[in-house]
């Protein structure tokens, strides 16, 4: 059996939050109990549940706990709390738009909801979490089958950061990919880039794959040119954290790189996200906003001084691909490519 | 004043190699003595003296403490264990040419002695040894000359690892055309990429830019591609391990992706390095041997587990930059660009 992202405990009156703190991994595997908004929002902040789908499910499970802040027990102070505190988790991080869209839909649920018995009303909103939380997961499976069909055997695939299970709320994006080519019984080979500053890529990507008994190969993000001009990857599918109306996509810092690099070796380079991924009220990618962290992610990361005292570091911890750069965007929906604002516009449009 | 990368103390008989220990930088400014042939052997491969000219250097020195380690105190015997030794010094890294190189003419200087003062006979060695250090020291100063000539002024300048004054018997490759250009009064801001897996742009050549007053921005290898597409950096200037005799490049792993993003983004690509980086008995950079490092630099190169228990990596420390991506080859001797087999043969062939 493998680990839970995410998952609600008990009812919604006095359940609680669990997931799993990555920042722990792969050292320990150590489900923590969220159970107050601030929680919930430390939890996002400090990545210790972190990927696109995964920060809007705990969101959505968060905007529960927001509800039942208050301080009075009928529909009307609940109702507003949820606001409140949907607004408050909303500050948690800027780039990744599921989690804009995940307290949305909540406080649209919370806003439809026509009865007055508090409790009915709380349960209501953990039902609708628990909604987007399989939703999510139908979608993670859905474009696994998308994905994998793209991919030939006895494959090498490069993936940055972790767009997996652990950044979902089960089967992941970008590794949806790979697990259906795995569970289809096609041979991949996957070569993880590590992803400075935060490691997700060796720590988290290279845990849940050899969790689900898929061979990985973990490099420093600098030998991914490498890799590619040895021919040991013929693809490379990375996960997104908002995509614009054009097909512009904001991921991990080193993303666009790694796209430059799949392009002067003629690899294909897929991006796989969900429909809640996309951002349609943004043309392009210029209008995405790109957090900068902390510099001590860089000068300390492993607890170890590894930049001198007084030096500055730049730190964005993502980038936009352009649009041109990717060759196909693989959604629960289908594969948009060629990538372009027409073909995202006809297969995810309509519903947003 | 600033550090001194290794120095030879005391006479040829009782004297040591003095070098500063990079592996313990920033946190600690160590210099250690080196008095026998294992010892300089094990701080070349544990990286306490690094990059190619250094370590021409340091094994330069260390072939005089492998002459002095023969147990009969004659010339015949001294010769023998100079040749012994400096083949043993030969086993401890493979990329760098410049160690052979190094050791070669250390054996050859011994052999055209031809006194019978043993005492003599050393004082010779060491005074070769001092030569090439010398030598390398007024090669890196007109590196520096031709290759501020090619930057403008209030640039922003992109380097990989380190080919600074650590690297070096004092002033550096790639980072002597930065030093030169500060020294001539030109704005230039340095963007470091920390270079994983040892991070050898993060801890050594910031630590010696800002020793020596030229502003430096440490970035994650990664973020290379993103501070270019901002229009951060105008051009890369990089050192090399070995270069082929048609222009094609080694040097630290990355380099050759960072070469690929130049290319992308139209920024001129820079390679600065002394003749003794030149091997041209290789036709072209397919022939030149790959160091591939232990798998601890990558799972556990901060005292943390990164990577999970049984996950492969793959270590390549160098990659080849192919001649096609290298604007101009900046040596002592003058610029080399466009960078081909028989440009390279006019400047750098004559002599070798």
């Amino acid at each position: 059996m493998h680990w839970t992202t995410l998952r609600w405990v008990g009812d919604a009156r006095t359940g609680t939050l669990q997931i799993i703190d990555q920042t722990l991994l792969p050292e320990q595997e150590l489900m923590i109990d969220l159970s107050t908004v601030p929680q919930v929002w430390e939890a996002i902040k400090a990545l210790r549940v972190r990927g696109a789908p995964a920060i809007g499910c705990a969101a959505a499970f968060g905007a529960v706990l927001g509800a039942r802040s208050s301080a009075v027990f009928d529909v009307p102070n609940l109702r507003a709390a949820l606001i409140k505190e949907c607004d408050y988790l909303a500050t948690s991080r800027p780039t990744a738009v599921n989690l804009f869209w995940a307290l949305d839909r909540m406080k649209q649920a919370g806003n439809l909801w026509q009865g007055e018995d508090p409790a009915a009303f709380l349960e209501f909103l953990r039902t609708e979490a628990q909604a987007i939380r399989d939703e999510d997961d139908a979608m993670c499976h859905a474009i696994g089958r998308h994905g994998s069909a793209l991919l030939g055997d006895n494959i090498g695939v490069l993936t940055h950061c972790n767009a997996g299970g652990l950044a979902t709320s089960d089967f992941g994006t970008a590794l949806a990919v790979i697990y259906a080519a795995h569970d289809a019984g096609k041979k991949v080979h996957v070569f993880a880039d590590e992803t400075r500053p935060l490691l997700q890529g060796a720590r988290l990507t290279a845990w849940e794959l050899s969790r689900r008994g898929v061979p990985v190969t973990v490099i420093c993000d600098n030998m991914a040119a490498v890799v590619m001009r040895e021919k040991k990857v013929q693809a490379v599918v990375v996960g997104a954290d908002r995509i614009a109306a054009n097909g512009d996509a904001a991921n991990k810092i080193g993303t666009y790189g790694v796209a430059l690099l799949a392009k002067a070796h003629s690899i294909p380079f897929y991006v796989a996200a969900p429909s809640s991924t996309f951002d349609l009220t943004l043309a392009d990618g210029s209008g995405i906003p790109i957090e900068e962290r902390a510099a001590e992610e860089i000068t300390r990361g492993f607890g170890r001084l590894t930049v001198p005292v007084g030096v500055s570091v730049y730190n964005p911890a993502f980038d936009v691909t352009p649009a041109e750069l990717i060759t196909g965007l693989i959604t629960e929906k289908g594969v948009i490519s060629p990538v372009n604002r027409t073909n995202v516009k006809s297969l995810i449009g309509n519903d947003l």
